[in-house]
């Protein structure tokens, strides 16, 4: 495409929180600028009480699912056990959606492990002092000073990779909504009844039954000065190192973009307490199915935090799907996880059309069907 | 500088072992395709006979030198110990020279583990079949199978960065001349008296006689038709490592400068016999202090297995430095290492002139003897 249509598809086709697009614009990737891709994984025991994450077969399996997710993305299959990570109904994981716009448009992605319950079989990138998280509601989540060692050891990652890149961040990590809700309440922002959930129907009260109950164990009262004995208490080794990654970048000279959903606010709760200077050089890109998700408000969480950063939302349905799996996307399954958002963003803004993109994910599918059934 | 000053200082200071700089016009660095520098690590015990490597204070000490290496280079200080890599005579790994043209020219750098001995204490992506090397004295090097499967888990990291980009490739791997030497021998490539050495007297003896001791205990009677069984009995688990990076960069679409010595021809000559097309998309870069050594013979190395494959060497001496450290290098020793010519190379062609590539490193060099006497 040309110049003016890959701008008219993007404005088509992604959605801006702001009515700005000047973040896009100061990207110029495919011209001025590369972009990567990093997905950073991790679990959470949070994710093995029953109802918390659909995100896995059973609630013992979401431990695994962070792992599956990357070796499916990068490798084209799953390899530590033959199964792709589906819900319990069977819809297959948002890395689907990811590895076939990685592939089809040469998206370079490397994955970061900061405590995975399983090491991924396909070649990753460690942070030292990765570790999974304990349930939160222990109040007790990491070890004393892990997310202080994982947020500088992830800014040196970010740092040595930035360098006036546009890098993107992506996550897997089963239970992330719950351990974000309790990161920003701790930190003073209020996100009670406002993060997303990979089903159709929102456990907000069981949410916030956990957060209310880490908090009463770790004797935690917000807001939360100090942001790392916080994290270590009732958060998780995900967020805290995406927040370091996005620090270190920023800091070489690099843009990021948070690919994710409402967990993505808590990295920004993160960053705003820190004090990071963010400037112009950060932004979300999630799908509409998150965006627009009424049991959720990513717009509210934003704005409570720093409601200068744009929230950029991919307007791609998958109505005239083939396939059922993927048509329940539309229903509400799912909504985002794995950088599904950001790798759509990226499309678009590398200039890719619309009916490309969706073309991508259904021949994926369709490899799958054959592969496996999903 | 503008474009014809930049070609200036190429041809004056980049010599080209094919008389051609064809390779370099394509890589377009710094306009349209975006470079990656990889430093792989991994430990060979066959750096711990006397005499081997100098690539530490003591024998023993070297097997912790990868990982303080690439602690050094990534995070501007070693973390595992507080030492700074050196030779017995106190001059210093060349870490310092990348680490110094990394960081002022913006060359995002990350660090891959094919087995270190310890894991370094920086963010690095992990091959999950990583081992340090046995001694290859004792003909049983590796598990077997073990080096099909670092190739195999390489290749996916090559591919998932390549994507049109240009993947420099450094090591960092003690006793590396040793075992690369036995790879060429086993696979028909003489490299006897050929490989290079970090100290002005290269044991040539000593090395040549590791190898026939290894190939008499496992039996092996060159030319080996299986590379890979060949490199589980004689070899070392980065050399396999980074032709696996290679191949996959290449089918990804992407070009390799691979950054090193003699130590490189290995990884030629694995792609060589494992049937890789990697025609004009591969190259060696190195200093001049490796290519004009008179005890060994990287020329000749390359036209045995391809003399297609163009060598670039970095016209760089340190005869105006102001520290005595770093005028050794004129005189013969490390002559090359974690990736450094690669990083020379890769500041010429991005148009940093000479002038400026020795002021970062006197500067870093200065940086570090504040810090500590190296």
């Amino acid at each position: 495409m040309d110049g003016l249509s890959i701008l008219s598809e993007i404005y088509r086709h992604i959605g801006s929180s702001t009515g700005s697009y000047s973040f896009i614009d100061s990207l110029d990737i495919g011209r001025s600028r590369d972009l990567i891709f990093l997905i950073t994984i991790a679990s959470t025991k949070t994710s093995t009480i029953p109802g918390v994450s659909i995100a896995g077969k059973t609630p013992k399996d979401t431990l695994y699912t962070p792992a599956l997710d990357v070796e499916y993305l990068v490798a084209g299959k799953p390899l530590t056990i033959d199964t792709i990570p589906i819900t319990p109904d069977g819809i297959p994981t948002p890395a689907l959606v990811s590895r076939s716009l990685m592939v089809s448009n040469k998206i370079s992605t490397l994955v970061v492990d900061s405590g995975s319950f399983i090491e991924p079989k396909i070649p990753h990138i460690d942070l030292p002092s990765r570790i999974p998280g304990e349930s939160i509601d222990t109040g007790n989540a990491l070890p004393e000073g892990t997310s202080r060692k994982l947020y500088s050891e992830a800014r040196v990652l970010g740092e040595s990779i930035g360098y006036d890149r546009v890098v993107f961040i992506g996550e897997s990590m089963p239970g992330g909504t719950t351990t974000a809700m309790a990161i920003m309440e701790a930190l003073g922002f209020r996100a009670r009844g406002r993060v997303s959930s990979a089903g159709p129907n929102n456990p907000h009260d069981l949410k916030w039954g956990i957060v209310s109950k880490g908090f009463r164990c770790a004797g935690i009262d917000p807001p939360v000065d100090d942001v790392f004995s916080a994290i270590d208490r009732v958060g998780d080794p995900l967020h805290v190192s995406i927040a370091g990654i996005a620090d270190g970048a920023i800091s070489s000279g690099g843009r990021v973009v948070l690919a994710g959903g409402t967990q993505m606010c808590s990295v920004l709760a993160i960053l705003r307490r820190l004090g990071v200077d963010y400037r112009g050089r950060l932004a979300i890109a999630t799908t509409y199915w998150l965006y627009g998700d009424r049991s959720s408000d990513i717009q509210g969480l934003v704005n409570s935090i720093d409601s200068s950063v744009p929230i950029y939302y991919t307007m791609i349905d998958f109505s005239d799907s083939p396939f059922d799996g993927l048509r329940r996307y539309d229903e509400g399954y799912v909504k985002e996880g794995v950088g599904m958002g950001g790798y759509m963003f990226a499309s678009l803004v590398l200039g890719v059309p619309l009916e490309g993109i969706k073309r991508s994910i259904y021949s994926e599918y369709g490899r799958l069907i054959k592969y496996r059934k999903v």
